[in-house]
Order: structure tokens, then C-alpha cells, then sequence
């Protein structure tokens, strides 16, 4: 073992070093009294829980990118959280049992086996917001104004929306007869959005004609305002659940343009991005200059089941370290330099006490160090005076 | 698997839940100001590290303590924090590379496999401050005064303070001549302060008399001030060091004593708490009506040596969620409630964003739900006027 392997981190594990770390954290803190004002409590999930509370309702995927460790005390197998949303849907289900609208904030390190996208994190800090207990126009639209006002706050000048709504593909696949792997297949082919071979697989394995061709339409039903025009038209013969999931994207979105003049949004009908996990309206926010989503969510009404309480969930959530990086400036750390040697100084003593509480950073050096201020972050020093009070002056000599 | 089942949280994994959550936050944002106003930088260590960087240096204990996960990119063990102290020492010896004294704090979630006390938690959110590059009193007298000032920031009125100083004990016993089973015997009898045993290992292992009487005399030199008088007589044959840290530990309390007068100070020159891993003076903090240190610390000098530069070193550290629960008051969640189904009227829409962005909790209510307003934590309403206009009132009709 060389000492340059000890200091080696794991890829996609990193450190925060000053000055960004104080950045995030100023940005955690606007980002989480911003959800306080829209009434989301905040709650803090346990880092660790037993891997059937962690996993039940979120599919295979998280299954993957959660890390296992035993409990030692009992011999199960728990999971270190690789997403905090399905903890909070378990809150909400037990812990908390409110009848109405609940709502629940949170900002959480998270760990995963893999990455999403290659030199991505492994440990995002994870800022979120959940809605609890309510279906429709109003908590869709809640959840995304929230998404939208906290990329304002983070500094996103511009947000390019892309919305979805999973409901639409499911209603269709539920009336086509397909077998699991017919169905795998088709779902991998409208993920990746290979049109020739979609076409072919529904006229294969699709008997009804007019299911044929709502699926292969459906598939390509991707752009602005005029792809809801178009989805009412070409979708005219689907079950009602689809109409109905049109009217509820259109009103949504009516109420968050309305409100937000810096969003562009693109429709994707057969976005089945977490399929298996969300229920109804799913988008994800982009910003100029970066490839992936800066914040994403949308429905998932059924993961409180297995908890004992189905209720209607929607909710959103984003990596604080990347909304950092990506928007915030970085302000230059400015702080006061107070000498060594004077630790029975009691006017000293209340100077820098002072200064302490209005917030004022100061730093005192150590005996023997001949530092430069701007190591310690500081731009001016406290200087004594010859009736021995102690003035702060800006730093003007060499050290 | 029943529904109770998937409820269960693991022993020691404790969800946080409103209000005390938010109780949480706000004493995290006390005390990393105050630690900032003192200069220490904050830093984000990785939630996980190979194991050999997260273990050099801190012994077998903290080994014990860790969770295990494998590195799937690299199929090497990594550890989860199970202490931020050494991971801050790596950041400090590797990282940043500052030359003289070097301040850093932070708060985040750790996770240990047993905890340190029956019901006591597993998921501590550790929070604590680290000086480097400076060994004396300057430094030590630094990290106790902050030590104190977080916990009267966090409410504690009275604060009794445990200190010893390892290095005691450490220069006495390399003089002994033990085998390291008789080391480790005697170690545990003072560990536990049995001094029937320890007499009489001493007498049976060390054949230098003067020495048996110090290593006796030390394991009792457990009270008030008058310890450091009696240590300086009972130990006065010790190496010069013993003579030193005696100095040190006078000088430091001195200064503490004329700066925090809430404080009463016990000294124990035979603690032995943390022997593998520190180096110099340690301290721990009680307050009333809890057994256990609500905050402890000390000098590790050589931790940062495995990292290749073995710079001096103290710190501190408490766990914000006990701080949190002894110390703070539960101050009432209060918001405002905004009716729903007025989502195109542009009165409503501006009050509620204005009163947001005066920090004002604004609580939609969801159309078809006949909730109370205080299970929303809200005590007064939106109302609208003749006019239009919306006001907020108090809430005085019974839902």
C-alpha cells in the first residue's frame, strides 16, 4: 500500500473541498427554506434500512444500484438509501399517517453502486420535494412550479422542460395482448426510439390494427405545444384514461407557463423513463450547457402500497452538487486576521467576540507561523491601536 | 413478508420527522455559522472510501465499527464514514496542502455497525471542527473554547468537562519495559480503574519502583484542579514530557476558565479513552441529565502521517440529532392556508409568492379534501375580500 493509493478516492465518490462546499451549503439552505415556504416539512431519512423497505415498489433498477451491508444485529440484509423517495413514500404511509395533502422536503447523501452517465456521482446529494395524498391538475402543477422556482433559485436563467406522462403508453400496452417478452422488446424499442424496428414489432405481434398504429404514432408523438393537438387526433379511438391524461398535461401546463416565462417545453409522449416506478406525469429539467437533467419526477401513485397505504404521490428531486457546480458564482471567502500571542488580551478578547456574532469570519493566526493571510481566507487583520483598542485594517504589508 | 415488516426501521437507524427535523436543521445552520465565524472551513467528505483510506491510523475500533460495501468498478473494499475525524485528516494532509494551520468543519451522516451505548443510535449526524498544523496551547485552547461556544449555541447552561491527556500515561509506560500482553493487561485495569489489580500488576511487571508508584498514583489522579498540584508532586521523577503536557493542560484550562464561566472542569490524567488514536490532551462534555459526552475531542498528531505529512491535530465532534434532542425547545410549525381552485387568479397567485418571499409558510389546500389546518401546521388563512383583495386571517371556524 504507497501512500498515493490511501489518498485515491473511488471514482463517481467525491469530496467537497472549501470554497464549493460552502457554496452547496448556502445553496441548501435556500433551497430548503424555499420549500418550507410552500409548506413541505423537512424530514431526514435514515441513511440505512432493511433492503424490503428500500426496494419494495421502486423496481429492479434501484435494486442494482443499491449498496447491501448485513446488520450485524440481526442477521438481515439492509441497503444503504441510492434514493430517498421511496423512504419518504414510507414515511408518509406509517410514520406520518396524515388524511390530506402531506408534504415532505429533504436533502440527503445518497450512494450508488454504478452511475448513471460515465464520471458521474455515486454519492449525489439528493434535494427533493414529495406531495402526498393528492391526484391531479393542482399537485402536478404544484411540483413542477416547485421544481421550477428552486432552479430560479439556484440561478437557472433558462429551463428547457421535457414532459411525459406514462399513463398513455400503459393504457395502450395494457389492451394489446402482448407476452412479457413481446412486451420487453417493444418497451426497449420505444425507449430508444428505433421507429422502423417499432413498426415492425406491432404489426408483428398486434393483432388489433388500430392499436398498431396508435402505438407506432404514439412512439413518434415528440415536440411542442402542437404534439397535444396532434395525440388528441391520433390517439382518438385509445381508452378514456388517455384522453383524460391529455386534458391533465394541458391544464398543467396552462397553469406553470402562466406563472414561469423562462421554461420551454418539449412533449414526449413515449418518454417511459422509470416506467416501472411512476404513474402519470414524469418531466425533467434541462439547462443550456450541460447533457443530462438537472432535476426531474413526476407521478408515482402505487408505492405506499406495499406499505399498508396506496396514496396518490408526485414529487421531484435534483442533485444539490451538480445545481451548484452548473449555476452558483463562486463568492470570494473574506474573513479578518487576528494575532497570536495575546490570549490574556481581554480587549482583544471582546473584539473579535463582536465581530464573531454579526457573523464576521475571524481567523486567528498561530505563534511561530509566518502565513500568508490569503491561505486563511483573509483580506484584512485587527490591528492594535496605541490606546490599545484594536481596529480591523485592511491587510497592506507583505508577509 | 408482512406490511409490519417492511415498516420496521433497524435498531439504531432512526428516521428524523417534522417538527423535530427542521429543529435539526436549524442548530446545523448555528453551528456551522459559528464555526465559520471562527474560520473553519467547511468540507463534504465522501459518504464512502476504499477502507484503507478511511482506517490508516485510527485502530482497531473503528474498523470494528465499519460497514463494508464492495467497489463494483474496481472490486476493492470501501467503508462507509463510520467517524469523519480521519477523513478530514486525509482531506487536510492530501487535498488541500496548506502550510500552516489549517481549520475545517463539517456535519454529515455517519453509520456504524453497533453503537457506542445499549438504544444508543448507529446513523449519528456527526458535526464537528478540526485544527491542523499547530500542537500547543494555542491550538487546544481554540477547540475546547469552540467546543463550548456550540454547545451554548445549542442551549447548554451548564457544561461539566472531563479533561485528561494521553500522553501521560503513554511516556510513563514506555519506560516500563511491559511485553504487550502485560501492556494490555494493565491497560484494561486502568481502562477500568481497578486499582486493586493495578497495584498489582505493576508490582509484579515493573521492576522499576519509582515508576510502579507513578503508574499507581497516576490511575487516581481523578478530581478537581487540585489533581494538577498533586501531578506534579506524585509524578515529579516522569520524563520532561510528563512535566510539559501538565503545563499544557494548566494553560489551556486557564484561558478557558477566564472565557466560559459556566464550566466546571474535572480532570482525569489516567483517561485512556480513544488511547490508540489520540495523542494529547482529550476532553469529553456532559450536561445534566444525560450519561453519556454530548460532545468530545482531542489531539491526534500522527493521523495525517499515513497520508504522507503527519501534521499536528485537534478537534471536536458531537452528534447534532442528541444535541438537538437535549438542548432545544419545540418551537410550533405556524403557515398560512391557501384555498384551492383559484389557480387562475392572479391576486391569489401574487399574495401567496409575495408572503413566500417574505419567509412566510403559504400551505395549499387540495380541492376535495376537508382537512384540518392544523394538520397542515397552519394557523391562519387566506381570505378574500369584497374587493378582491386577499387577506390573511386567523383560522376561527372548525373544520
Amino acid at each position: 500500500m504507497t501512500i498515493a493509493d490511501r489518498w485515491l478516492l473511488p471514482d463517481g465518490m467525491e469530496e467537497v473541498l472549501p470554497p464549493q462546499a460552502r457554496q452547496i451549503e448556502v445553496l441548501r439552505r435556500e433551497l430548503l427554506d424555499l420549500f418550507h415556504t410552500w409548506g413541505y416539512d423537512l424530514v431526514f431519512p435514515p441513511p440505512a434500512e432493511y433492503l424490503e423497505s428500500l426496494l419494495t415498489g421502486s423496481g429492479n433498477d434501484l435494486d442494482l444500484q443499491t449498496f447491501k451491508i448485513t446488520d450485524q444485529l440481526t442477521g438481515r440484509l439492509m441497503g444503504i438509501a441510492a434514493d430517498i423517495t421511496p423512504q419518504v413514500a414510507r414515511m408518509d404511509a406509517h410514520s406520518m399517517q396524515r388524511q390530506g395533502a402531506a408534504r415532505f422536503c429533504y436533502c440527503a447523501n445518497v450512494l450508488r453502486t454504478k452511475s448513471g452517465n460515465m464520471l458521474g456521482s455515486r454519492s449525489p446529494m439528493q434535494v427533493g420535494a414529495e406531495l402526498f395524498g393528492h391526484d391531479g391538475v393542482e399537485s402536478d402543477s404544484e411540483i413542477l412550479g416547485l421544481m421550477l422556482s428552486a432552479l430560479g433559485t439556484a440561478g437557472a436563467e433558462k429551463v428547457y422542460l421535457d414532459i411525459g406522462h406514462v399513463g398513455i403508453y400503459r393504457a395502450l400496452i395494457s389492451e394489446a395482448g402482448l407476452t412479457d417478452d413481446q412486451e420487453k422488446q417493444l418497451f426497449d424499442a420505444i425507449l430508444h426510439k428505433a421507429y422502423a424496428e417499432i413498426d415492425q414489432i406491432v404489426v408483428r405481434d398486434i393483432a388489433n390494427e388500430s392499436l398498431q398504429g396508435m402505438i407506432s404514432r404514439l412512439s413518434r408523438l415528440n415536440g411542442d405545444a402542437s404534439v397535444l393537438v396532434r395525440a388528441r387526433a391520433e390517439l382518438a379511438d385509445a381508452p378514456a384514461s388517455v384522453l383524460t391524461a391529455l386534458d391533465n398535461i394541458e391544464q398543467t401546463v396552462r397553469i406553470i407557463q402562466e406563472q414561469y416565462h423562462n421554461v420551454e417545453i418539449n412533449f414526449d409522449l413515449a418518454e417511459l423513463r422509470g416506467f416501472n416506478y411512476h404513474t402519470g406525469m414524469v418531466f425533467a429539467a434541462y439547462i443550456p450547457g450541460y447533457g443530462h437533467p438537472v432535476a426531474q419526477g413526476g407521478r408515482y401513485d402505487e408505492t405506499g402500497k406495499v406499505f399498508g397505504r396506496a396514496r396518490p404521490a408526485t414529487g421531484f428531486s435534483a442533485d444539490l452538487k451538480i445545481l451548484s457546480r452548473l449555476l452558483q458564482d463562486n463568492d470570494p471567502v473574506s474573513g479578518v486576521l487576528a494575532p497570536a500571542g495575546f490570549s490574556d488580551d481581554e480587549e482583544l478578547l471582546c473584539t473579535v467576540r463582536a465581530l464573531r456574532s454579526e457573523g464576521t469570519r475571524v481567523v486567528y493566526a498561530m505563534p511561530g507561523q509566518d502565513i500568508s493571510a490569503s491561505e486563511m481566507g483573509c483580506d484584512s487583520e485587527l490591528v492594535r491601536k496605541d490606546d490599545g483598542q484594536w481596529v480591523v485594517e485592511p491587510i497592506n504589508r507583505i508577509f
